[in-house]
């Protein structure tokens, strides 16, 4: 599957594309289109910000309008801050990368514009997207910087395309857990030697502490590991003492 | 609803932490905590980073310990780039914010854990966390700075709190958990007494089964009443005999 171009329209800093480019390529973005950057391209100053993502710098390709970048595209989503008197649709990051990845698995050229760092995308940009994307932010601060914005799209992308499959977490089915019967013998032993000590104390009380206790055992997500480590502090703490 | 506390341990540049403050801003949060910055604190360095944002510095608590800074806390999510061998429940941003604000609405202290530049969290720190969250990046390139990672998880704690609806998770939410001072001072007394019973050998394994016996003790999810039962059934057992 294609993935979608992010498309920084008159960038101002060279640092800001290096660091646009290294927020895409974690969240394995690739397609980076540079509409008439300030200080021209290539740009020495983007590399190091970069650093590790330059294929994505060396990739750019570079454009001298907005409508010339998105040409191609079927469906262009624009990222803003400022509340806009044009009619457009506005949804959620989230929503956004939901409606790409369909559009990007059906073969849909799909384009996201971002502005430059002043002042956001111009009315002239903004006419020309299909969708606005607006960043949930706190009202009293909304401060993104160009290279904050690439990173919380490339994010919501890969979130929506992995779904489970790039996050390499091991599942709570993965973990080595202990069976009932590994739980019975933790609990049989620890019951034994408490009674020996004298734990269950007053007698009338005996039954409810024992059912606590085993209530607990069976209650905690104890792995083998745990099991065997809680067996081993019990002998190891009831051994005589040299 | 008092928001989550965003624990930056052992941050080397002060204009990361600068950054961070930022960070969290943009998404309404504003409760910083420092655990031993590198540079000491205050430290000049952040505040032209947090421009505008500057009240979160202020604010800021600094600590000597990750345990202090989370003392008053129930429930701890560390993050993570690197797998650990650490057994311990790996869930998304989106999963544990959804998590964060039903405990947070419930009146819980709830606190995320931002490892050094660097290194990340130490296996010191993470044995403290009851969870881990792993942000969904590109395996060929995961290289999210420390401000990054902050911005990544308070914009899921807006997207969650955002949505307004608080969902009941009465399992989670109602019980009557132990706060991280009282399962510090568990694992402590455990540690003592099966140190002193010669448990922790041979003495070049001793700092890892350490920490595998503390992760164990953050990880389960252990009630008031669990860990006042634990501590009785130590002081039973060592008791001397008549």
């Amino acid at each position: 599957m294609r993935s979608p171009a992010f498309v920084l329209v008159r960038p101002q800093m060279g640092e800001n594309i290096g660091a646009s480019a290294r927020a895409m390529w974690n969240f394995g973005l690739d397609r980076m289109r540079l509409v008439a950057p300030r200080d021209g391209w290539p740009n020495e100053k983007a590399v190091p910000l970069a650093s590790g993502a330059g294929r994505v710098l060396d990739q750019a390709q570079l454009f001298g309008t907005t409508a010339e970048a998105i040409a191609d595209c079927t469906h262009v989503y624009g990222t803003t801050a400022r509340q806009r008197d044009l009619t457009k649709r506005v949804i959620t990051p989230a929503e956004a990368m939901a409606e790409a990845r369909d559009l990007c698995a059906a073969g849909k050229g799909v384009a996201f514009l971002f502005g430059p760092e002043r002042t956001g995308l111009e009315n002239d940009d903004v006419a020309q997207v299909n969708t606005l994307i607006s960043v949930p932010v706190n009202p009293e601060f909304a401060s993104l910087n160009l290279a904050q914005c690439v990173l919380l799209l490339g994010y919501e992308w890969l979130k929506t395309v992995g779904d489970g499959v790039l996050t390499a977490t091991p599942s709570v089915v993965d973990v080595d857990m202990a069976d009932h019967a590994e739980i019975n013998a933790l609990a049989n032993h620890y019951e034994a030697r408490l009674d020996e000590a004298g734990f269950f104390y007053p007698p009338e009380k005996a039954p409810g502490m024992k059912t606590n206790l085993r209530n607990m055992w069976a209650r905690l997500p104890l792995t083998r590991a745990d099991v065997q480590m809680l067996h081993g502090m019990l002998r190891q703490l009831l051994r005589p003492r040299d």
